[in-house]
C-alpha cells in the first residue's frame, strides 16, 4: 500500500482541473506496478470525475450545467452561504476509483481524471492511495 | 479482508444520518491498521455520501434540495410509489470507499459520512468491507 | 488481482441495462473467492449504477428521469452534441465497487448492476478488476 498527496490551486469559484497529467507521474514512479487507485479529496465542497479530457469544452459544459442545476442562492439554512457547493459534492462524489497496470492507469481512450471546484478559489489537496 | 455489518433504524421518509462515529469504532478494533475501506448500503433506495458532518444545516440542505430535485409523484412507471428515492440512490450511489491509517479514517478534517434515507423510516444494514 | 473485460451492445440512444449475471459468472469462476470488485466503464458517456433488478420499470424510471433532468441540447459548447451524456456521466459516475465472499457477489436482496447507456446505440467495454 501506497499513499501520495499533492495540492492544486484553483482559480474561480467552480471549474474543473484536469489533474490526470499529475496521477499518471505517482502511478508511473510507484514500486507496485499494478493495482487499484482511489483518487480521493478530503475537502466537503469538491468533488472528483473521470470523464473526456480531449475537449475542454465538455468540462465546461459539465460545470455550467451544475451551476444552472444547484442555484448558488436558494434560501438554504447552511450560514456559510456555498450550500450549492456541499450539495454539488454530494452529486458528484469526492472519490473515484481506477486501476493500474504496468504503471499505468487503465483510462479509456478519451477519458481524464477531474478535480471538480465547487467553492474557490482555493488551495486543495487530494490523496492517493494504491493498493 | 475483514467485514462488518451493522443496522441503522431512519426515522423519516428523508433524512441524512451521521454514521461516522460507529465507523470510527470498527476501524478503531480492526487488525488491521491501514488499508481502504468499503462503505456499502445493499439497499436500492438509499445512498452513501461523505459531506460536512460539522453544522448538521448542510445535511439538511442537501437532504431537501434532493427533495425538490427528484418529485415524489412524477407519472412514475414503477408501481410502488417510490421511484423517487430509486432515483436518488442512483444520483448519490449507494456506496463510498476511504482510507484508513493507524487505526483511523482518513477523513478530512469536516468529513463526516453519512447514510442518506430516501424511503424510511425503515431499518437499514450497512455493510463495510476492509482490506 | 484478477482483470476481466466483456463488451455490451447498446440498442437505444439511452437506457440502463442489466449486467449482474455476466458478472456473477466472472466471479462464481473466480481463482480467488473472496474480495472487491471494481466495475469500470473506460467510457466518457456511460454510467454504472447499482439498484433494484427486480422490477424493470426502475430502471426506466431512471432513465426518463435522467432524460428531463439533461436535455439533450441546452446551448452546449461541446461540438459533438452528446454533452447531456458526458453530464450524465459525471453525475452517475462511470464506476461501482462492490466486495463477494464464496464466489458470490455480496447484492442486496434486490440488487443489481447496470450499465446505462447515455448516448448509444454503441458497442461498449466494461472492466472488472478483482482484488
Amino acid at each position: 500500500m501506497e499513499t501520495y498527496n499533492f495540492s492544486i490551486k484553483t482559480d474561480k469559484r467552480t471549474e474543473l482541473i484536469d489533474i490526470t497529467k499529475i496521477i499518471d507521474d505517482f502511478i508511473f514512479k510507484s514500486p507496485d506496478t499494478a493495482g487499484l487507485c482511489l483518487i480521493y479529496s478530503p475537502h466537503t465542497t469538491t468533488g472528483i470525475i473521470i470523464n473526456e479530457a480531449y475537449d475542454p469544452d465538455v468540462a465546461f459544459d459539465i460545470n455550467i450545467f451544475l451551476n444552472n442545476l444547484v442555484p448558488k442562492n436558494n434560501n438554504y439554512r447552511h450560514s456559510e452561504g456555498n450550500s450549492d457547493a456541499h450539495i454539488k459534492a454530494a452529486i458528484i462524489g469526492n472519490s473515484r476509483m481506477i486501476s493500474y497496470f504496468d504503471n499505468k492507469l487503465n483510462l479509456g481512450r478519451w477519458e481524464g481524471i477531474f478535480l471538480c471546484e465547487f467553492d474557490g478559489p482555493r488551495q486543495r489537496n487530494i490523496n492517493l492511495l494504491l493498493i
